[in-house]
C-alpha cells in the first residue's frame, strides 16, 4: 500500500528550468533537480514528456536551472508553473529578465538566487517523465538568500502541484 | 566556471537507503532521493558505485528508503553515513530496529518518519554514481514530524558530506 503522506516527506527545492534558444525558448517550474556526481558536476532534471520544454531540451541538448528564493513572486510560479509554452510566449509576453548562456540556452534571472547552465548527457525514459542527466557547464551565485523548499511553497505559499509534476496527487 | 556556492543552493532531504536480505544487509545515508513519476509512483535514488549498498541493490533489485527527521540521532548518521558495510556489520553490531519488507528488503525503522520499499526498474550509469529508478511498492508514514533537510543538517547539525556523496566538495 502506498501512503501519499509518506511520499510527501521527500524534500525538494523549486526551480525554473529553461531550454531553447533566442528564437524559441520556454521554461517550466520543476521541483526535481539534483546533483548526481561531483566529478564532474552533474545534475538530474525530471520533466514531464508533455511539457513543451521537454521538446526544446531534446532538440537543443541544453537546459538551464534557476534556483528560486522563498520570496519568489507569484508571477514566476503562475507563468512557468501553470501555463504551457504551447499556448503563450512565456519569455516575450512578460517583463522577465531572460539572458542567454552556454550554447545559447535561455536563463531566467528574475528572482533567481543561483543559475546553472547545463549540457544534456543522457535522457532516461522513466514512464510519464524524462530524466535528463546533465553536465553543469556554468554555475553562478546571484544572491546569498535561502532557496525556497517545496514544503515551504506548499505550507506558507499554499501552492499545489500542477498535473504534470512528478509529485502530483489527484484530489479525492 | 562553476561556483560551488551556487550548486549548494539545490535543496535535498536526508535518508537511509538499505538493501540486501536477512543474511546480508547494509544501508547508507543518501540525500538524493526523488519522486520521478506519480503514475505509478517511482523514485530515483543516487548511489556511489563504491558503496557496498550499491552491490547489494544490483544483486537483489530491491531497496528501501527511510526518511530521517530533524531529530535524527548522531548514531544513525555516524554509522550509515561515515562507515562502510565492508568494514562493519551495520545491522548486527548496533541496536537499530531493522525490519524486512517487500521481497525481504531490510528497512531501518529507528528514527524514521516514513519508509518506502522499492523495486529497482532501471539502473543508470551517471559516472561515479548509479541512479536507481525504482517503483515504490510500499510506503508508510510512521510519524508526522518534519523531515530533516540537508541544509538543516549542514547548518544546525554542522554536518559535512562524506566523500562518496554526490554533493561532496573537496576542502581547499
Amino acid at each position: 500500500m502506498i501512503n501519499f503522506d509518506a511520499i510527501s516527506k521527500i524534500t525538494y527545492g523549486l526551480y525554473v528550468v529553461c531550454s531553447g534558444n533566442r528564437e524559441k525558448g520556454n521554461g517550466y517550474v520543476c521541483n526535481t533537480v539534483n546533483q548526481v556526481t561531483s566529478k564532474p558536476v552533474k545534475v538530474s532534471v525530471c520533466c514531464n514528456k508533455d511539457n513543451y520544454t521537454a521538446e526544446l531540451i531534446k532538440t537543443t541538448g541544453v537546459l538551464s536551472v534557476s534556483v528560486l528564493p522563498e520570496t519568489v513572486s507569484p508571477e514566476i510560479i503562475g507563468t512557468f508553473g501553470y501555463q504551457s509554452g504551447r499556448d503563450i510566449e512565456k519569455f516575450k509576453n512578460f517583463d522577465f529578465d531572460i539572458r542567454y548562456g552556454y550554447r545559447g540556452v535561455p536563463v531566467l534571472y528574475t528572482d533567481a538566487i543561483a543559475t546553472l547552465e547545463c549540457e544534456v548527457e543522457q535522457t532516461v525514459d522513466v514512464g510519464t517523465h524524462l530524466l535528463f542527466v546533465c553536465e553543469v557547464r556554468e554555475a553562478a551565485l546571484l544572491k546569498d538568500a535561502p532557496p525556497i523548499t517545496y514544503d515551504y511553497y506548499r505550507k506558507v505559499k499554499k501552492g499545489i502541484a500542477p498535473k504534470n509534476a512528478p509529485t502530483f496527487v489527484e484530489s479525492v
